[in-house]
């Protein structure tokens, strides 16, 4: 098929300050499916249209923050691909044994020059979207809180923005979908995607390594939009942005807080991306406008809080 | 990247009877934009948020239908690779010259044993989405009618289902999404993508060849599909079926039909569809259902009106 | 106030057949709250956002249809005041005594023209909508189905319609919002209004009387109507039509069908109306279009299926 | 009928600091239609979907504001019973003789505790909302910028709250629906309906009198909640808040400001309302949970910026 290499963000593991706060609201408010637990206590959940058995795995630890984030690639093959592509690239691999997160094959993992820890793998074991592959409805019953369809993606802090962006596009064929540059014209923002989506990973720079801006869910509509914030509103859910529409990518979007100070998002919408389509850029001047497209004022937390 | 080889559904030829009313319902009905018109009297259009100078050619006949169906690929070196998937296969392959199709590059066209005729693509004159490169908004000022973001993907009718759907995956690397299973068991509808949309072209069973069923064009959300259907209705454009869903793609519908009786869709929706996701089957008994999620009853004219 | 008088439809009891599919009809399905039951067997049910003890009240009877309709007056004067009104304009009263429906003070009853029963009440026990009166969420917790916040109106069958329209109008201060004319200029559909709304309560003619159309419920936006759509046909409850919008009174809509055939609706939407606003007429060409403003085609069972 | 005293909002006259620009916001931003100008220069504009000439005038003065706000009532003779209630309850009234706004006969003012100045009138030119009587589609062709299809209220900022409150529900029949207390529970906020709307007209205290909060615009749906705030993005319109929600009426907002620095709001949802509905009352701690549902926080200027 078209759609070969690296198909799509895979799973991100959350750390979290205490376990409890955090499955009530990724459970009870966002309405992940809890899928398993682990010997080491880390607890797995899925978004309900998602078809392997986790997307997001909770760490219970003292900071909050993201350990690693992976991307599902099409086979086994493809993973030695850009295994070899990365260590041709005069990146170190290292290789995370089949097993280490629950039903998931053998990891390739790497640091990027932002200083974040990226995984590939091929293997994960299926679970279903609740629906049967014969005759399926349109929806599960039994959906809870804010009901995301899948983990989208996420948006890391950390310096290197060029030198990441380049190692993604020219060792794993990411496209470079949309940038922000700074008043002297450099790259501080890379939106990057591996799919038809506006984006599939993106960075943002700020002066220090390896920070987890957000991790964004995607909801079905504006309307689904509408009632993640009401959910947010009745739980005093800290609610940094939105409902709110971002310029780039034109995803209309919702930024939260989980109870460790871990960014969330709930995300609609977004352009399709082929890669004949133009970069697009953001200039200094109306990056505010790009990031907060109602209201053009750049939220002062956005640019100092991440973990 | 990841998306490479097929990109995506890129042109459609039309036969419409007469060609005034033909472009009142594309323009200022459905609202595609007139980028080009040609010595033979083509008209050629393009939905709004497409890059390329057209994806609609209407050409004026003596009985609707479908000329041919183009794919856009990713470069000149895909065409030639899939030009010998294609005669490796054993499938007849024309070769239309560079600029036979307004500011097109060559293309590649073979027939299915379906009857129908596709070509594949590789260049094609860049128009634009009427947005800047630098701090777009998220949509241009001037939009008409029902608005569509893109043309989708065309549901075509003609016999020999299962060897139609097996070229498309052996060949051209297609993904079967879903299928409908006759009461013997036998697939009498193939849905297949070459990206992560639920499906880029269909074919649906039926003792003829070569016949077109609809042309699908992309709405934003289900508010947008409520517009054009008060476009519809204001303007008395013949409605078959929709506000609707389907149970097939989970899309959000209206079937409606140009003034020659092409039958033509809005459609929302559908999930994002990965290469590791099972294949999807719709039994005879549910294929009502199917496609008309909403009602669950097989409108008459579904199966018998084509073009 | 401005708002006196009659202020709202207040009740409707209906017969079903059987009450326990009624009951998973109405609670799980339509998503109204059982809130009471009485020495009859009859179940009392409400929707979440009326605050009066019950909208809806099931009878379990040899046949469906409605027993009567009844609506709520401003206080034990204005009771009187219609009462007097009803009688001085020839009809007959019925006082039906306090107690008869749980919670519900004394009803004055009264046969229409058209045959049906309807009734006006000032007082009925205080329930709630399940939301605090001090700082209260938008919307409780514990929703079920498709959650209508309110019991909307009931269109009714029968003779005599222009009769029928003018003992609302002049005994009981309704207004006319719109009217369906036949073939020889005579009404055969009257809306009337006692508030704001496009109707309260509709009359279309057949040639018996008493007969119930549809019981309306109202939903908060199109999304719930897909919502609701997406509950039906999961279910499979049999739909008449839609999702589509109805020319008179502009509210989108699906009519679907309780277990015992009584037609359901779910509504959305609906101009606000002011009594000197002009009164809309739809000619006998274009009642499809008014009906069913989607598709401008006459649904078979439209004029043929009542309860 | 059960809608009779005073019907609804019918007119607010603002100040502008220059009429090309607030011509340009509100007729090609906001999507009012021009209807008639006067000697004065005053230009007069109305919501597509108001019959009457207009609800909007604009008068050229060197500070923005609102001169005064107008309510239409059911005929002369109630006219004429509230000016007897006003000056029954110590009120004084002026009469404003027909004519001094077009199309509009004689007006009669007072002053509220809370300095504004209120209208009410009986008689107003009829304009039409573009479509027939006979008929009619669903929304008129033409529709420009956000077209809220009505002029729906004005929040307006002063002392005596309480005493204000009281005139509108003593001498005008107004229903209070919600009301804000302060610390030490005295009203600081008063809503106030004269019909099934959860508000016809707000006051919230300030240490002033006379001062406009804001103007308020329906919008049919949370769609177009989002597409005026692309329209106020793409053209740089100052946003204050939005797209959100208030607790107080559970209505769905954005707040923006006009060339002059008039804040205006687009509104969709709300409550129905009856008069025998409870009082809501919002405490002082979750006042801004009231206002700003989405957030939480006041939004600073919200308390100091008015006209």
């Amino acid at each position: 098929m078209a759609m070969t290499g690296i198909l799509r963000p895979g799973h991100v593991q959350l750390r979290v300050m205490e376990l409890g706060p955090a499955l009530h609201h990724y459970k009870e408010m966002v309405g992940l499916i809890e899928t398993a637990r682990d010997a080491e206590g880390r607890v797995y959940l899925k978004a309900w249209d998602e078809q392997d058995l986790f997307s997001i795995v909770l760490r219970e630890a003292d900071r909050p923050g993201m350990d690693f984030y992976g991307f599902k690639v099409l086979d086994a093959k493809t993973l030695e691909h850009y295994a070899k592509r990365l260590t041709d690239y005069g990146v170190a691999i290292e290789r995370i044994p089949a097993g280490e997160l629950k039903g998931t094959g053998e990891r390739v993992r790497f640091e990027t020059p932002s200083g974040h820890l990226i995984e590939l793998y091929a293997q994960k074991q299926h679970f279903g979207n609740g629906l049967p592959d014969v005759n399926p409805d349109v929806w599960p019953d039994g959906l809870k809180g804010m009901h995301p369809s899948r983990f989208d993606h996420v948006l890391l802090n950390g310096d290197s923005i060029p030198e990441t962006a380049k190692l993604f596009q020219e060792a794993l064929d990411f496209d470079l979908s949309e940038r922000i540059v700074g008043p002297d014209g450099s790259m501080v923002g890379a939106f990057l995607a591996c799919s038809t989506k506006a984006h599939d990973v993106a960075f943002i720079h700020e002066e220090s390594k390896g920070r987890l801006h957000h991790v964004s869910f995607h909801l079905e509509s504006w309307d689904e939009i509408r009632h993640a914030a009401d959910i947010m509103s009745k739980n005093y859910i800290p609610v940094e942005y939105g409902p709110g529409r971002h310029g780039l990518t034109r995803g209309l979007t919702i930024y939260f807080f989980d109870p460790s100070g871990n960014r969330n998002e709930t995300f609609h919408g977004g352009y399709i991306r082929y890669p004949d389509h133009p970069v697009i850029t953001w200039t200094h001047e109306e990056t505010p406008k790009g990031i907060f497209y109602y209201g053009h004022k750049m939220v002062e937390s956005f640019v100092t809080a991440n973990t």
